[in-house]
């Protein structure tokens, strides 16, 4: 039988360890580092950051594939947007971030392959894998084994977030197959990439190598518009960048995420805010929301 | 004697219609292309896909002419903008787009005429033409010829959204007469096209080859301002791009999009936000809540 | 002794003029354009056309001199902007545009001097002139020839809106002066320009060759900011699109936009909103509010 | 033993000052010039400029080192933002800004350090210097040269705003050393810079040559964010611009904008905005709120 995700209570306790204490500064908050936005899908790139910057990461750095993208944003200043480059790429590991993101808006070019690679084989920091950056997986088998000796090396640090569509591409198989079995297909997905896997979709599914799959029952069909992954990942990201002071690992900070990101839609669709028209924009706004006031209700009661 | 649009119970039917199942997905919200936004009407394309977007559709792609105005939009990073240009013109069916929707800020340049070309080619999806792709039709007997052939092997997939003035160009006469005999002038429009056509306007008009004239009698002197063409367009495409895996045929969305369009502008209205300086941006927003809104009644009712 | 403007019972009267039949359309809110922009200062008409768009004008146009910005608003994507350039600024009378302004953001290049030209040798429609297109006339013969000769053809049309530095420029003296004796400087004003004249500062006043001087006895200090000249000419602007077809000469529509500035910053601050960092961004808003209740008081009380 | 600030009276009878006489223009609230915003930070100098212009600078002028984002900004068009280059800051006393700020995503380019060089050297007028700003002088024996001799010559019109990490390159220790004994650290920086200086963090502290180091109890960890500090700047530089013409110092104006800034950022955790995700952005907006309120209730109490 499969486990309900989120029992409240229970990702409510994670979300009390982010908990600040009075003397946190931003580096406690963590560096977040996402990389995509290619021409024509810059705003996903957008999106996951201005998720990742309300979702409380300390900074929030967007590598951008559109050059006419790349420069401030006048709606969300603090997000610090550079231009990717191959030099960028290849000194990633100067930017000392604390948990990167790839995928939103990435495209599949030769540039967004060479971050891929980057990324893959930075040590240590948590990693989280989305849209293109899981399509450039599913095409090469030599991702895919870096992919592999990056979760030997340093376990329980990769996630991959595919929607059903990416799933099937991951698994040589068609959407259809995908949804007919989620959990059989979960499960073949953390065999084949030994990394913390999100499977999109109704019911969204969590699992990895260490956790057997958890099902998320909220959400709602409004959430099925384009962004809505976007800021899912940025969302993880924050968290995460959040969780290296606050001891929460990558599978748990996934698991309130995922929780985040249905309930306010849920939320939001009994304000009346969707399901029609619903935006990303706005749902990560409530995702706020909903933490701050559970970690002040959490508070509250001790 | 001429049938009022909207009589509210048959719109509420066509609403429900819109209700999402829980498993559904983007696909089922379709994907919708809109082309146009030249040098110094750029934000007229921003508009429409800004509607569409607000209205519902799972995917909001824009083809833009002007390159300056071609990259992400700081305060809708859900929209996928790319820069139009004739080998995109030449690729349309590469998008899979579900609906399309051309004009708003379109110019008549070259470009323009290649896309507009390219979509009346153009098998199957529904289409959408506003503004300046009236205009290339208004002025080429071709283009009206290929709308023609359009209409034989695709019936009811085609919709012209002219305004008094696009409609004299149409039917070579001026505004003066449009106005006077407005039910005529839609009929010869629609004799003319074999299109279905909205003659917007004080009272907009609705008919087609296989429905005789409706009239929407909500709607006020607030809406005439620049741009609230524009996303009637978006919401026609967005409703339409729904419709696919909703049961609404190109007719249904329209009579829905009119009826959203001007009831929206009359509730701000009431609400002291206009008559002056009514503006698109926020009538769209009140498209979405109205629609959500009623689609809750209709569920709290069943 | 000076006459108060507003009396309000008078103003509104006038506002009551801008009440919308039901058939109006687009036309007859008129279409603006505005010219200004300049490097540097490209906010200034931005400004200006988000006024001008809030108060109702059935088009925006902005002619932008700055080229980095001049595409697209994503806030405001129904102002239609252009690039300025000498072609456009020789060919302006083919924009059909209804009411004209100059000077937000102007600067003092050439292609200001050639736009400044080309609207002080338009016939017909009335035309605002603001900040650096009036250091232009106060620093050129030849312009202030060019205006005495438009006012001598077309009387009660141009209006020129300097704040004290520019008043002062134009008559060769101070701004101690100016302020000392603000009453004889705007009839020296007056004189010399043979213009509508609105002499901004605390009490602002207007007057004309034909009217007296009236002075506005609301307004507060959070006004004194960037940009508050601004959003003046642009609500001057769009009264005056709008009066052309309800009735309102350019002298009426100066004095609803003056009385309609001065109130909403004063509401604002009352609200709290300033009188520190007050925007003019937010005053324009309270402005529609402003003529749109008054507008609906008035209907209810008939 | 540390005086606490705020003592709210003492801070409120600052805050008094910035009361306006009903005459004034915007010449009393003082022209502001802030330099910064390199490729990549951009964002830093638009989050200043804001806050600037929320805490009610006359005019807010920017030099935009990202030439890519030197255009007018659509969410604020109030800012004057122009290109930085060599020229520009080789000509800065031009400008005839009443009050400067240097360092907010400024980077430590060639042209940075010609811009902090031009700032140093200017008379009299009031700098603040942060960030990568304060960088420079921490790695320049010359810049520190140059900093001493402008205190001589200006006193008390020269504050840099370092968190523990800028101030432990001035001090040629490191992070921990500062937050160990912040007392000590903030002595030893007056004593190397003869300025006023402010260090951030956990309650801030601001000192000078002539004022032993206060303390600000206000503030919270939501506060650790990206953008944070650049709102402070912007907010300093604001006050300071207006205090010129009402009395107040750069070390009065620093206690008030230290105040705002910390207990903006209380209330809004209180409100449920953050603290986890708590933007600069939209703390701005509360400082505005605050120093306003007082003025009114200071007002209404006499």
């Amino acid at each position: 039988m499969l486990k309900a995700l989120p029992e409240n209570i229970e990702v409510n306790d994670l979300i009390q360890r982010l908990d600040r204490g009075p003397a946190e500064h931003k580096g406690n908050a963590g560096k977040a580092l996402l990389v995509g936005g290619d021409t024509g899908m810059a705003g996903a790139l957008l999106l996951a950051g201005q998720s990742c910057l309300y979702l409380g990461a300390g900074w929030t750095m967007l590598q951008m594939l559109d050059h006419h993208s790349a420069h401030a944003n006048s709606n969300h200043p603090e997000l610090m947007i550079s231009q990717a480059s191959i030099k960028s790429a290849t000194k990633l590991q100067d930017l000392k971030a604390d948990v990167l993101g790839i995928g939103p808006g990435l495209g599949q070019s030769e540039l967004a392959q060479t971050y891929l690679t980057s990324i893959l084989t930075l040590p240590n920091a948590p990693v989280v894998i989305d849209a293109d950056a899981i399509n450039l997986i599913a095409s090469s088998e030599n991702n895919l084994l870096l992919l592999k000796i990056r979760n030997q090396r340093f376990p329980h640090r990769t996630i991959l977030t595919p929607h059903p569509g990416e799933a099937a591409k991951l698994l040589k198989t068609d959407v259809a197959t995908i949804q007919k079995n989620r959990l059989q297909a979960i499960n073949r997905l953390v065999e084949l990439t030994q990394s913390i896997v999100v499977l999109k979709g109704q019911h969204t599914l969590i699992a990895s190598p260490d956790h057997s799959p958890f099902v998320c029952q909220a959400g709602n069909p409004g959430m099925a518009t384009g962004g809505m992954g976007d800021i899912l990942t940025g969302c993880i990201v924050a968290i995460a960048a959040q969780g290296i002071h606050h001891h929460l690992d990558l599978w748990e900070s996934s698991c309130i995420a995922v929780h985040l990101h249905a309930l306010a839609a849920d939320q939001l669709v009994k304000k009346g805010v969707g399901p029609i028209g619903l935006t990303p924009s706005e749902t990560m706004i409530e995702m706020r929301s909903i933490i701050n006031q559970q970690l002040k209700q959490l508070n509250a009661s001790h």
